[in-house]
């Protein structure tokens, strides 16, 4: 094995994730901060600034001035989701590394674009969908795929509402037609997603059905809608998300033998531990008048928040491409595009008047 | 105010779940086990020494006889579905109040043929929906009813299923077409739809839609479902219920402001305390790498447990009637008639090919 070195990480784009990003490639141990790009190099210079960037940082006026810099290994891409096959495909092509905000792209074909210059330039991809690098994840995995414990998965409800403040309703990109067209679909609706193609171990359901009544702003923008997913085998899923209630983020999943309950499955209440509720043959006494049993609290432990894992994830892959001669790891693009599959199809599906929509793989 | 007495019970059945209730009329400060009936004169007997009925209580080997029976107050029905509507307008028209099992009926007409004979006999009506007597529901209710902490309802998921057994599968009356029609959806949907009707605070949903692919046994009984709700301004609620999945009861309910999570709604894990999870206006530290607060845990003890709550409510009805020339009091058929209607809606909506049904009030 030859020695290797932190991946260096140009930043495209000062967004607000972009802070908490930087903060967690700075604190991985496989990833430095070495370039900032901004259309506005003044945003460049205070965004650098204010975000743990070292003083020998490249800051540059534009995104290409990033891409452009040789010594840059890796690009993480936190543009609006209109901007990201653009962005994407140029940074893949320059022999960049992609670490892009989800969701990943406005459709899956725009998103076939950026993993096609992905593959021809042996490039690694990753989304930006941190809660997956978490140890609970893999531990609520493992729950979910035991079939002494769990079963086999029948049915899951997701979702993930916040409650957006006006000044967000009328001015984030997430609202904008020419941004991010998906609204909450794309942004909190691609979390539920995800958390059902886990519970489903990552196959893709073959028929998806929007929920009726989505609210959408003046611009035709999602602004909340929900959905069901319908696999070949009778497993049946549900999903809701918005910007327009309490922040809540949900999984319920209940299998032949088990159930798992999560309140906080996206961002943890807390940094440093996440718990999970698993219970197996739930039954009540004889008189069914109280539960034999109370579902079990799992707590877990981490020593870095699950985006600093995120970062070490991806950095490590990238470094085994650069430094052992790897081939970028297909899993996450994989399950990246399944993740947009299923959010094109319920955008689909509402378009259609709630018809159901069947999933091509 | 005249002198009261215990309310007098006849129980007209032997069903598993009126061993627990007979417990409960055992336990309720208000009321008297006094006699039990059975279309067998041995197995009301055997019933009422192995369920606490007093030396002196009446067995008879006939419902007629318990509803002949003049000292008889009132009777509890735990009857298969199909014969609620021939035995509790018989209990009426005697002039027994009746506390009866649910689902009230197989649909909303025949409901209105008892609530008829209630009324014209001037007996109050409830029905078995145990949960909506605990404390704790009533503290859920003023949560969910309180425009500062929780704001207005948004969304709601509710679900409720469990594994049954091979042996239940094929014999329980709960999959039997000539006596539980409603199959899953009248057993473990109706609380998931009472649960939405309180959250809704007993507003009816203008639409139901049955989810696609309801699992259904070779008679043509539901084994497992799930339906949305959707309200005028924009409410919507999901539920799922199964007798093919671990044993699980969930309410998700979010609003503007709040959030409520209770596991464990219809039957609390311990007889004496249960508890909900309840957050306001929940937000993320400034990096939204954790949240702010927690949902808070809320304990409420109970003296007695729920059933017993149930039948005293009841029996303070009853006696009010009996004693002090009250009129029955209107809000327990008029929720079991919104919750009957609600099943009936989702029934037809599956039974027209998943088309959306109006609800007619």
């Amino acid at each position: 094995m030859s020695q290797t070195r932190k991946i260096r990480f140009g930043v495209i784009g000062c967004a607000d994730i972009a802070r908490k990003v930087s903060r967690a490639i700075s604190l991985s141990p496989n990833a430095s901060l070495y370039a900032i790009g901004s259309r506005s190099l003044e945003k460049a210079q205070t965004f650098a600034k204010t975000n743990g960037f070292p003083d020998g940082a490249k800051v540059y006026g534009s995104y290409e001035a990033v891409l452009d810099d040789e010594n840059v290994d890796a690009v993480y891409v936190p543009l609006p989701t209109s901007l990201h096959v653009r962005w994407a495909v140029m940074a893949a092509r320059k022999g960049k590394h992609v670490l892009l905000e989800k969701p990943v792209a406005l459709n899956a074909v725009e998103f076939e674009e950026i993993t096609e210059a992905c593959e021809s330039s042996g490039v690694q991809f990753m989304d930006g969908t941190m809660w997956i690098h978490h140890p609970r994840t893999a531990s609520m995995f493992e729950f979910l795929s035991d079939a002494h414990r769990f079963g086999h998965l029948k049915s899951i409800h997701t979702c993930f509402t916040f409650a957006a403040d006006p000044n967000f309703l009328e001015n984030d990109i997430r609202v904008k037609p020419d941004l991010d067209a998906l609204g909450s679909l794309g942004d909190a609706g691609w979390y539920c997603v995800r958390a059902i193609l886990l519970a489903a171990n990552y196959e893709l359901p073959k028929t998806v059905q929007a929920t009726r009544e989505p609210v959408l702003n003046k611009a035709g923008v999602l602004l909340s809608c929900g959905a069901s997913l319908y696999w070949e085998d009778g497993k049946v899923a549900t999903l809701y998300c918005s910007f327009l209630s309490n922040l809540t983020m949900d999984i319920t999943a209940v299998g032949t033998k088990g159930t798992l309950h999560v309140h906080d499955f996206i961002i943890p209440y807390d940094e440093k531990k996440a718990s999970f509720y698993a219970a197996s043959e739930s039954s009540f006494d004889d008189l069914v008048t109280k539960w034999a049993s109370e579902p079990n609290k799992h707590v877990i432990e981490n020593n870095l928040p699950q985006e600093v894992l995120m970062v070490s994830e991806f950095s490590r892959l990238v470094a085994e491409i650069k430094f052992n001669n790897s081939k970028p790891e297909k899993k996450w693009p994989t399950i990246s595009r399944k993740t947009q599959l299923i959010v094109d199809a319920v955008k689909a599906s509402i378009d259609r008047g709630f018809e159901p929509v069947q999933i091509q793989e």
